[in-house]
């Protein structure tokens, strides 16, 4: 009997909005591996923390964080075979993944590679998505408007296209780029509802403020901007069909 | 003192789904609401139900739900009165909703009607969203995608431009919309990747298939189409940025 390979969502960071799915896996699975940077802590393992008791195993899978375009191959092809071997041995081996594995998670990557050789289960998770949302007090989308998780890396006019395509926006993965999303939002007229947030649901450190008022020529890892082109249209009662 | 509002996500439909934070909210307040039809249970009730003590009080919110365009307006005012009644009277009131509050939820209905007199906290929650890739198996998205989420009463040109302009996209409400949808995605050149699901993580009732194999002209209110332009780019361990 081989081992099921967990993917488990474990929150945006507040270790309260884990689910009691993942706190059950978690608590059953005798090895758990983890994203980490080449030195330093684990945000996903952060998170889970005081859910855990010592009794796990654990594999750490060190990637440069930081490094443009680097060749990640390599590091979850041993990841992998770690997991691998565990899997073999008959042990369940739970991935810990921030916010939700599926949503533009590392834990493709390990699914890619061994799904077709083991059982895998995916436990759903609390989205970066929902909580920025949460921490602003307002709405991400409502009734028949589409909404669109925009990263922030593409070009600007490519920027731009998508941001005229969509009534609401999440703009991730912002970083560096930030100059170039509020280049993309002045052109698109979006920059006066443009809402920054950093670090949801991670206490004193979330910052909710307007984009315009954010000082900062780069953003942290941990952050999102949120745009509604009618931003007051959920105050209405009106029911959606 | 005036009591809190909460807008509790209860996540997409296993009771196990829904977050500690939400538990804890759960077991500390006096008084629940919930929409529901007219008649019968409501959803976000059954999920929260084996969570739930029996010291509540507890306000339903009773909505017509297959009358098209009801003016919801009235059922919400009423609603906003008896609760407001609890928080002026000290009262906690928590508001439980199907997935995560801001997600598309009726909580935002309640919110503008309670949200500048009362305390307000959001709790987010497992969405209907990320269920439904984990049931499938694959990836919402990954790197530099854009998701876009696609309410299914547009109108089909627009249908075709919105899914035109996103790499993944996930199709909600498709309800009796399902035939235009088929062939919004026909006309995208996408059915052939579409997959259909229908009560994500709901034990035995969950259907997972190809959307070309989904025999049926309409579909129920808890489902979900998922469409990816590259759904294999995944298996690459190529990083993004």
């Amino acid at each position: 009997m081989t081992g099921t390979l967990y993917g488990i969502g474990v929150g945006p960071g507040d270790p309260d909005l884990i689910t009691l799915k993942a706190l059950k896996v978690l608590q059953a699975v005798p090895v758990l591996a983890w994203p980490a940077p080449l030195e330093g802590d684990s945000m996903a393992r952060t998170i889970a923390a005081p859910h855990l008791d010592g009794h796990h195993e654990e594999i750490a899978i060190r990637m440069p964080m930081d490094v443009k375009r680097f060749p990640a191959q390599n590091v979850y092809d041993e990841a992998a075979v770690d997991i691998a071997a565990q899997l073999d041995a008959g042990r369940d081996v739970a991935v810990l993944c921030e916010g939700d594995p599926f949503f533009y998670g590392s834990f493709m990557y390990l699914f890619g590679r061994l799904a077709q050789d083991y059982p895998v289960e995916v436990v759903p998770g609390v989205s970066s998505l929902m909580a920025t949302a949460a921490a602003t007090g307002a709405p991400l989308a409502a009734r028949n408007d589409v909404l669109s998780v925009i990263p922030a890396p593409l070009e600007e006019q490519d920027l731009i296209r998508r941001l005229q395509a969509t009534d609401a926006a999440a703009i991730i993965k912002v970083g560096r780029h930030l100059p170039k999303v509020r280049s993309a939002l002045d052109a698109c007229g979006l920059m006066g509802d443009a809402r920054y947030i950093g670090h949801a649901t991670m206490g004193e450190r979330q910052t909710v403020c307007a984009l315009a008022d954010y000082p900062n020529e780069k953003a942290p890892y941990f952050s999102m901007i949120l745009v509604h082109r009618a931003p007051d249209a959920w105050l209405s009662g009106e029911a959606a069909e």
